[in-house]
Order: structure tokens, then C-alpha cells, then sequence
């Protein structure tokens, strides 16, 4: 065992305490101000680089190495979610209504311990070390493409990050070459008939039955039109029309997500939809507004980053405890620093059944086996030596 | 012209007064105290025997004829609808937010008109007349069939009623043998699925997709299942499902509306309609909710009745002014009187395009020509006459 | 008992023995060659005028009465059906695989005895009598259209006809005024897509999945967009695609009927058929055609002649025997004859459930109570006699 | 390059000569009588034990190596399929309507290739070689099975073939670990109304209407209920119902396939068409038989076998030629052997742009580049004996 995995192992039970006053502590997407003021005192402590609000609430630290090799970041991200905390435990959030149910805190804390080690030990370091403290990850536009832009990746060769997962067992880890988290989209759709007697149907235009017609039809992009080996997903999460059982609705207003893993398919489920929808409504005599909102592109692992994954995670892990991702339909803004940067987004296992943390990410029980932050640890410095040596 | 057209011809113009003021005073179903102490006094102070609080807010009038012919009910109903009064005249509504929009205030001004007359003259009748003044026709259950458990039918021989309709021109009268207006009946569906992550609808079910698909194949008990010559409306009115663009709702919730014209129909409809819902939740899993509740039978005339109104009608006002009406899809608890004692209920031209009276009933706009109060008591009073004669 | 009806009386063992042989020798539509010829003889030997190949295979005779009154025609339609006879009697079609399954042959003999009873007694004629045997009513576009515009209603001032029907007890008669029977129309619906393999829905167009998607959206005209109280069908009668179970069909062809009463309505469902179908097609970018055949009209009584028919039938059968007629979803031909001259078409009961002559027209074993057919007689002379009196 | 590759080079013509006289005589699936004896002389006259009418026409071919090495099969199919061969050449069919569309005569003269060089170095080899030539891979129940049943495998540790592949490029070779071919299933759906009168179709029920539903409903599977990882198809792919446009079809017939790539998923598809299919035609008082045929199952690949055939590849081929293959739709029976042994399945690229070899398989001018056959025999024997060493 090397000097930086003596000191993440050290360093474990601050990262713990550092997570459970984060816990108790959470901050919204874009709101994340005490927290970003909690990484950044932190950091400076240890002598790192700060520089504050980069594209918002977002912290960037640096660490110079002693030698001249390259510059690798990795990523943590800080904000909160607006879900009241049902746990029952001596950390859980004192903020009404906002918790951390996706271990974002985690997240924060195991790069702050990375942060920490690897400044005690930097002239071990072959080249240097950007710390990415993210804010608002949760709510698109998202904080990474604000912090690209405002110059976060530069100088900055490769990047990596780590999502604690709990439906994945504790001691585990994953990853892929190539498309592993979905692009999750976000539509609107008004189709606008015309109000009349509930029982004088011809003399309106039913706006209901238009839509439901359309939800209908909406299932043929995946079932027909898209290759069956694409993974896709279109979603109708909300549909609300009418006030009175005995008067046609004039307006039905559906929501939906579209979920895809690569950027042509996108494109083209978004024309496929509006295709679609006009057709239905133009049947009906319907008008219709589709309002169609692009979220984060599919996380896209480079394919030598993520073989770099293999040999890395095995090497800490042992060949058992190192898998091949299954895709994943949630999204992730880490797609972004993806799209500049070669790198890898990698999933850390913090489910632990016999323990009963086993509550999905976003529920109002979600906790996790808090040893996984440590694997976090161990698996994104070694990423940055390993791309070090 | 006899004494009894004399008679109406100089009370209109009290009708029309009457009528004004119950428009200012508008009263909601269920809640027409003041508007049934109006006509209580009215009634009593021209020696008609009153009884009040028949089945609710209801008020009977008898008035007992010299003769020993049979008795005779006409019905007047009272109540005001929940719209906020966007007319521009001095006899405006005065409540807020309730109004007379459906012209129930002229046809109790036209009762008690026609009560009035009959009263100064009840030497020439040679029957009883009994005015039924009935409360709560808007609201199911209606007054109707709570009035008639409280005896309002005892003793009588026919009933009759009009309704003043502007989509009809002022001058001309309709009515039909048989069923003339429609069973308007409601229904609530609540469609349970599983709720889920928008991105995994596999692991959820889907109700919004069930619904729709309900919506969808509900159009097949018109389009396949009823026969072609039966009017039958299914109408879905509202539809609510979901919060959020990415999550399955778990549960979505139809409200909607039967209209038919014979009972037989409309439980098969009833019956179909549980069958395709059943089908159809099941068919994805989901589990439902199905409520449906009757409302006012059909309005079925009586042919001997439906008859007389042709040749009352056609004395009264000319061969060219008198109707068959069409199919009426508007339901009415007169039905309910007619299902007890033979009768005929009647449209009287409310309408007046040249003078701008040219909106629907329940309209936020809603006036009549008030002449249509005149040829309702005429043609009430010579239905009565002839019945007796 | 006037001379007429003890004429008729007289000749009903005729009339049967008519009907008989005709029964025996069916001939198609457009090919009634021996009928007309055994008409046309017929009515010659009684001293009729004669015209033959009216507008095809139609036989006009012309009767003039002594007296100046109006010209009234009576027609019969003489086609039969491609149906094999599966009755099991002496009368049985001597044609394979033809056969007078809808009783025209009764409907030519009713109208020949009609014819021979009239010329015996022509001096009590008050005005002239026209008989009409037309050919081609089963098949578009018809006999009566081209008897019309070669001349068999020049001189006619009204023209009545019967329709022998078995659904309805021998000894009633029933017609309405206005519209009574259905215009029939007739579509085919090719939806073109593009062919390809079953496993790769994504490069093909399925025009399976278009078709059956219209099929649904289809039912949503009679559904949502007609007015319920007018009667309207739209069925499609045939599917037929694909010919390989691991192939997406490249082409689907469908075929309909569209049934309503008034030619406003016709000409609106077709419009909104094809309105329907260019959406859906164009929804999954498959392309189409749409070939609408226009059937006959609706068959539409004259107000006063269905008031003759009350009253004429009233005299002959009894009240009781006398009926509204429903409306009833078939068409007929006849309808060209209404649209030119005010008239009449009557249906005559000639089912009998107690001999067993129950079965629909165009079954196989269809068979009639021939004694509608002295029914029919008495009915179409007395309207005759009526009108010229 | 060591004697098997230098005794391959020189055997390329003889399988090119061979290929050509399989060509022009194709025999259908199940009736390669033919060919199983042109096969059989040649390993006979090289010294090869052979065993036919394994399993139907199979031969099986046993090469003794001098080693005490494992025993390996590579396995070639031989059947030609029911198309008219519409090439210009001189080696086109001389079989009426039968036709090597699918390279099944060059996977045949490949192996027989091999056979015979590796007979000539039989010193050489460390274990022993078994050649499997099976009939009947394009018609299901298909030939492995069979040739399992009767003793195929025995001795046998692994099991390698190939399938040359137009819509691949010459030169390359593709693999990959796990599924890799669909599962073909075929299924019949009979929906069983009652006929009727295509104006009265509440007496009657649409069969169309309610398989047209049926159609829609089963996009939801794909669309809704798997999950959106797992490729799955569900095509029907004739739909058949009806004789004429008025008479509302008794009958709907429907067929079609689905893909799918785990036998688990494959068991719960036709679960939940079961339950689609049986609650459809609950809805509309429908019946129906629902025969479904399972096809092979899923083509799935060993993963060391496949990592094999990445390192043997690029040793053969070089690292630019090797390709990890995406799904296929389409089904094949080696699917049995893998089911039984681990092996490995490969496509070997067989297409060729400039010199118009673009034909996709089962197409009536499809032809091979065939220097993919000598591709396919270096890598067939590649495998084998990387295996042994």
C-alpha cells in the first residue's frame, strides 16, 4: 500500500463527519452558497489553489505536483434536493424540505479527502491535480457546462468522476466504454381544441380524446421507428385537461421525458414526435404548441479512460468487484466535461442489502453505506495516477 | 279570444316584473328560501291553498275549480346556477357569482302568472289546477322526485311544463311524442398503476398510458356497440395525471358524461362501458375505480299528450309556429313527473336574433325575449284547459 | 269492397303462380333479359302500353284512365342475387349459385297483378297509371337512374313503391315521413408503405400498423364528430396485408361502407374520412389512396304522401296494422325516383314466425308469406286511387 | 505462416470450384440428400472418419490429431432456400426456384476446405477436429437440434462457425460476447367475432375493430412494459380479414414475429401478448386462439471463446479488421450447440462495395466476395487451434 492509500484510509472518518454536516446542512441546485464556502476554506487550508463562484456557486481547486506531467480532474458535485428527509438518524437534514437523497454529499466530501491526501503528498505527485466542486447538477442547465465556460477544464487534460449508487452492492464498482448514461429530455405539449356541451361532442373539438389518441400514437416511435437495439424511452409523465365531467376540455397539457444515448437519435425522436403530434391534432382539427427542452447529453466514456477503469479498479478491487455497466437511463451533466475532455464517469457501490440501505436515489430514506466514499477515494486518485504515470 | 287569454294578456306585464326580480335575486339549488317564500305569498294572497317545503324548498299550489273534472299540475322550477351574471342591464344579478342563466326566474314568473289568472276565474275551470313550484332542477338529485315522494302528484291526472329555449326563435313552440330530452348521466374513473422513474417505465405501469388508451377505446360503444339510430354520447370531460415530466403517474382520473334516450341503453352503456375499463386496466395491469351515477331519466312524452300540444299548439299560435322538436342531448328531472302521470313537457321560443337574445343557455351572457313568458302561459294554461275540457 | 280490391282478391293465385316461376328464374343484375320479356308480354296481352329497354332492361307500361286525373307510378325492381338457393321446395331457383333472395320476383308479380286488375276496370280510373319494372336495383349505380333519363317519369306526377320485408309480421304495413333508408357508400383504402424485415421495424414503414391505427381513429367520426341524433355508420368490411409472418407489409388494403340519411352529412364524412386517413398516413409517412363511391341517397318520403300512407293504410289493414316506420340502415334506389317526383315507399310485413319464414333478406334461405304480396297490391292501388281522387 | 495457412492459400481455388458446383445445385432445407454425399465422398477420400443421417442429412466428420489434445467442432450449414436466383453468371442455380442466397454453399466448401488441409497435417494437430455439416439451419425446427439429439457433440469440448456477411466489408471479422443473434419467434393470432351487416354493427362484432385495437395494443410491450436496455421486436406481419366492404368480417387473421436476445424476456413477451391479446377481445366480446411458436433461441456467445476470437483475429486479420458486432435481428440454430458447448459464433465480412457485391442475404441476386471463404477458413481453423494449445 502506497502513502496515498495509507492517508485516504486515515483520512476515512473526517471524510464521514465532513459528509454528515453536509447531510444536515443540504443547499439547492444553484443555491449551494455554505457549501462552496465549506469546500473552499477546506481547501485553502491545505494550501490548494481556490478559485470561487466559477460559473456560479462552483469551487475550482489546484494542486501543482512536482513533476511535469499532466493535469487530471476530478469531479464532486454539491447540491441538494428538495425531498423532506425521512430518515431517522442523528444526521439528517435540518432543512425542511431539502435533503441530500442522492449522496451528492458524499460526493463532496470523498473529493475533499482526496483533496486533502493528496496535498500532504504532493511532491509524490507526477504531475497536477484540478478539483472540481460543482453546483447544481440536479437542475438543468446544470452547473458543468457554466464552469467549462468559465474556464474550469483549462489546462486540464483528462477528468473523472464518481456517482455513489446504491442499487449497486457496497465493494463494487462499474463502468463502460462508450454511451453509459442517457440524455434525459424534457417536453411540453398543448393541444388545443375547442370547449363545448358534454354531450354535443360534434359541435366541439375534444381535446382530450385528441390527446389521449396522441399518447397512444406517441408509443410507436419506440415500438416501430427506432432501432431496437437503440435504447429510447418516451415518457408521458403528466396529462391534465378539464374542469367539469360534462363540458369538452378545450386544452389538454401533457409532459413527458425522452430518454436517448446518442445525440443523432435524439434528434431524431425529437422531429419523429413533432411529426406526430401535428398529424394527430391536425385529424382532430386541433392546434398544438410542443415545446421540446434538450437536457444533458449522454455521459460518453472514452474508450481508453474506461479500460483504464478495468485495470485500475481491478488492481485496488480485485478482478470480482469490477464490471462492465449496464446503461443507465438517468442523466448526468458530467456529459459535458465528457464532450471537451477525454475521461471516464464511473459507479461506486453504496447499496448494502444485510444493512438495509437499499432505498433508490431521490427517495426520502435514501442513505449510504458511507464506506463506499472511501472506495470513491481510492478509485479516483488512482485513476489520476495511474493517467499520471 | 276567452276570458282566461284576456286575463294573461294583462298579467304579463307583471310576469315580466316578477321575473326581473328574481333574476336580481338568483338562488342556488337547494337554497331557494327567499324565491319559495316569494311564491308562497304570491299564491296565498290570490286564495290558492299553499303547501311549502314539498320534498326541499318546494312549493304546491291547489286551486280547486267548480267542476268536477280532473286535476291538472304544471310545473315551474326555481333555482339559479353558479356563473357570474356578464349582462349590462338594469335587471342584472345582484349576488355575486349566481345567476339565472338558464331562465328558471321567467318560467316561475310565468307560473305564477298563469296561478294568478286561473285564480280570478277558477268558476270557469272545470278541474283543479296544481302549480308545482319545484326547487333544485340544476343539481342532481334534483327537487322532482323528492317533491313527488312528498306527494306532490296525489290527486293529479296529467302534468305539464315548459321550458323557454333560446336556440328556438320567439313565436314558435316544439315539443315531440316520446323521448324528447336525454338521460345525463356521470361517471368518474380513477385508473391505478405503479408509479416509477420516467426513464424505467418498464418497472412501473403506466396509467396514463391505460388511460388513454381507455379514452381510446371507449369511442368504440358509439362507433360498434349502439345501434346507429340511437342518439348515445360518451364524453370524457377531465383528465388529471402526474406532477412531474419525468415520473409514471401512478394514477390518473377520468370524469365524464352519458347521454341517452331510452334506460334500456343507457345501462348497457353502463355495462360496456365497465366491461372495456376492466379490459383495458387489466390489459397493462393496472387496477380502476369505476363510479357512475345515474342521473334524471330521459324526458319521455306521453303520444295522446304530445298530442294535444299539437292541436293546443296550433290554436294558439298557427300551424307555421308549431314543432316537432328534435332530439334535446340537455337532460331534465321532469322526467320524473312523467314517469308517475301522463304530461308533456314543451319548448317555447325564447330567442330573438335581431334583438341580440342569441346565447346558449347556462351562458355567462343569457337573456330571453320575454314575450316567451306570454306564449308559455298560454300555451300551459290552454294544455290544462283542453286536458280538462 | 270496391271492383279494385275484389280484382286483386281474384287474381292473388295469379300473382303467386307468377312469383313462383320467377323465383325459379332469377337473373343477375343488368342481365333480367327473360323478366323484362315476361313482363313486357304480359302487359301487352292486357292492353298496356308498352316501352322496353328503359335505360337498360326496364320495362315502362303506360295505363290511361278514362278520366283527366293526375299520372301516378308504381314501380317493382325484377334483379335477383348472386346467392345460392338453399330452400328445399318445388319453387327453388333452377339458376346455380342466383337466386330472389330479397323479393323482387314478388315485387314483379304484386306488380303485374296490380297492372292486370287496373286495365280491367281502366274505365274507373280517374287519371293514368304508370308501371315501372326496373332492372339493376341491387348493383350501382342502378336501374332507376337510367330509367329516369331515358323518359319513365315524363308525365308522372307521384310514384309509390313497396318493399316486401320479413323482419317485419305479415298483415302490418310501415312508412315515415323523411328520410327512411340510408345512402350505402362504398370505399377501398390502400395504405402504402414500405416492406422490409420483421425483425427491423426502424428501415421500414409498417403499413399494417398505419392501417390498423386508422381503423381505431376512424371510429372517432361517428364517435365524437357527427351529431348524435343523426344515425351514421362507418365500417370497414375487409383488411388484407402482408403475406409472410417475419415481413413488414409493405401495402394494406381495406374496404368500407359509410351509411347516413342526409347528403350533408355524406358528403361531411367523406370529407373527414379522408381527412383522417391523410393524417394517419402521413403520422408514419406511409402515403395512401382513397377511392369513395357514392351509393344511392337516402330514400326520403314526401310529407303529404306519407300522410296518404297513414291514412290509406289505415283504411285497408286497421290502425293497428299502420306504423312509423324505423329508419333502416339499407338503401335502395328507389330514392331517385323521391328526389324527381313527391312519393311514397312503404314496407309490407312478410315475415311469419310461426311458419317458419324467419330469415333476413339475402340469406339463403330467405322465403316470404306470399300473401304480402296481395298486401302490397292493395296497398300501392289503393295509394294510386288515393292520389287520383 | 506456418503449414495450415500455406496448405489454406492453396486450397482457396478447389473451394471457390467447390462453392460454384453447390451453387448450381441448391437443395432445399431438409432434401440436401445431394450435398450431404458430395461432403461425405470428400472427407472419406481424406482419410475422415464419417457418420451420415445424423440427425436428417447431417454428416459428421472425426479427424484424429496425433496430441492428446480436446476435440473441437466447427460446424457449417448446407441448405439452400425457396428463391429464384436472378444473378447473371456463370455458377447461377441451375434449380429452378432454388437458390444459395444465404452463402450457405461457401460456409460448406470452407469447411470442407479446412478439413481437408488439416487432414493433410493431421500430425500437427494437438487434438482432434470434428466437422459438423448440418442441414436445415433456414426452416425451424432447424438441423442442430437433431444432430445434438443423435450424438453430434459427443467427445466434443468446444464448438466455433462462422457466417460469411455481405452487409460487412471484406476483409473484417466480427464477434462479440453473449447475445448476438436474435430469437425468432412466429405467432398466429386468430380474433374471433361475429359477422354481420356492415350497417348494423351493433348486432354484430368487428373482428377488424377489435384486431385493429389489438395491433395498437401490443406497441405498448415494446414501448412500456421491457425493459429499454433489452432490444425487442414485435412485428405483425399480415393481417387478413373480410370479403366484402359491407359485411362486417366474422374473422381476423393475424401473424407475426418477435425478437428478442434472453429466453427470459422471450418467456415474459409472450406472457404479456397473451394477456394484451386476451383482454382486447374480452373488451369487445371477442374470442380468439393465440398459437405461438418459439423459433431458435438467442445466439449467445462464451465469453472466453469470444475474447478468443478477438485475439485470434487480430493475429490472423490484423487489430483494424477485428470488430466487436452489434446485435443481429435475425436468428440462427448454432444457437443449440452453443446452448450446449462453449464456442463462439462469427461473422466474416463477404461484402464488397466497388465490385457490386451488396446484395443483403436471402436476396435473389446475393453473392459473396469469395475471398471471404478463405477469411472464414483461417479463422475457423484458428480458433481450433488456439484452442488446443
Amino acid at each position: 500500500m502506497n502513502d496515498f492509500e495509507i492517508g485516504l484510509q486515515q483520512c476515512f472518518e473526517e471524510m464521514v463527519e465532513w459528509r454528515r454536516y453536509l447531510h444536515q446542512h443540504p443547499e439547492l441546485s444553484f443555491q449551494e452558497y455554505r457549501t462552496a464556502e465549506f469546500v473552499a476554506n477546506h481547501l485553502r487550508s491545505w494550501g490548494i489553489e481556490v478559485r470561487t463562484q466559477v460559473g456560479g456557486n462552483g469551487v475550482v481547486g489546484l494542486l501543482r505536483g512536482d513533476g511535469q506531467g499532466p493535469t487530471v480532474a476530478l469531479r464532486a458535485d454539491m447540491d441538494a434536493l428538495p425531498i423532506q428527509d425521512e430518515k431517522n438518524c442523528e444526521y439528517s437534514s435540518l432543512v425542511q424540505g431539502v435533503m441530500h437523497a442522492c449522496g451528492h454529499d458524499a460526493h463532496t466530501s470523498t473529493l475533499l479527502g482526496v483533496a486533502k491526501v493528496a496535498s500532504q503528498h504532493r511532491g509524490k505527485l507526477q504531475g497536477n491535480l484540478v478539483f472540481l466542486f460543482q453546483h447544481a447538477e440536479e437542475t438543468t442547465p446544470g452547473g458543468a457546462n457554466a464552469m467549462i465556460q468559465d474556464g474550469a477544464l483549462e489546462g486540464v487534460d483528462a477528468v473523472f468522476g464518481v456517482h455513489l449508487w446504491t442499487p449497486f452492492p457496497i465493494g463494487h464498482v462499474y463502468a463502460k466504454s462508450g454511451p453509459m448514461m442517457a440524455a434525459p429530455d424534457e417536453f411540453t405539449i398543448r393541444v388545443q381544441g375547442k370547449g363545448g356541451h358534454g354531450g354535443l361532442p360534434h359541435q366541439a373539438v375534444d381535446s382530450i380524446h385528441a390527446a389521449a389518441q396522441l399518447v397512444v400514437n406517441l408509443q410507436s416511435i419506440v415500438s416501430r421507428q427506432v432501432d431496437p437495439v437503440e435504447p429510447c424511452v418516451v415518457s408521458i409523465g403528466s396529462f391534465h385537461a378539464g374542469t367539469g365531467f360534462n363540458v369538452i376540455a378545450e386544452t389538454s397539457t401533457l409532459s413527458g421525458t425522452v430518454r436517448t444515448f446518442n445525440s443523432e437519435l435524439q434528434k431524431d425522436v425529437m422531429k419523429r414526435m413533432e411529426r406526430i403530434i401535428d398529424s394527430t391534432c391536425s385529424m382532430f382539427q386541433a392546434s398544438y404548441t410542443f415545446d421540446y427542452k434538450m437536457g444533458y447529453p449522454p455521459v460518453v466514456n472514452d474508450t481508453n479512460e474506461a479500460e483504464r477503469f478495468f485495470k485500475v479498479g481491478t488492481a485496488l478491487f480485485g478482478e470480482e468487484a469490477v464490471h462492465e455497466s449496464p446503461l443507465i437511463m438517468a442523466g448526468e451533466d458530467f456529459s459535458y466535461y465528457l464532450y471537451h475532455r477525454p475521461g471516464c464517469y464511473m459507479f461506486v457501490g453504496a447499496g448494502n442489502e444485510e444493512a438495509g440501505i437499499i432505498h433508490p436515489h431521490h427517495h426520502p430514506k435514501f442513505d449510504i453505506d458511507e464506506r463506499s466514499m472511501l472506495n470513491s477515494a481510492r478509485l479516483l486518485l488512482g485513476m489520476a495516477l495511474d493517467y499520471m504515470a
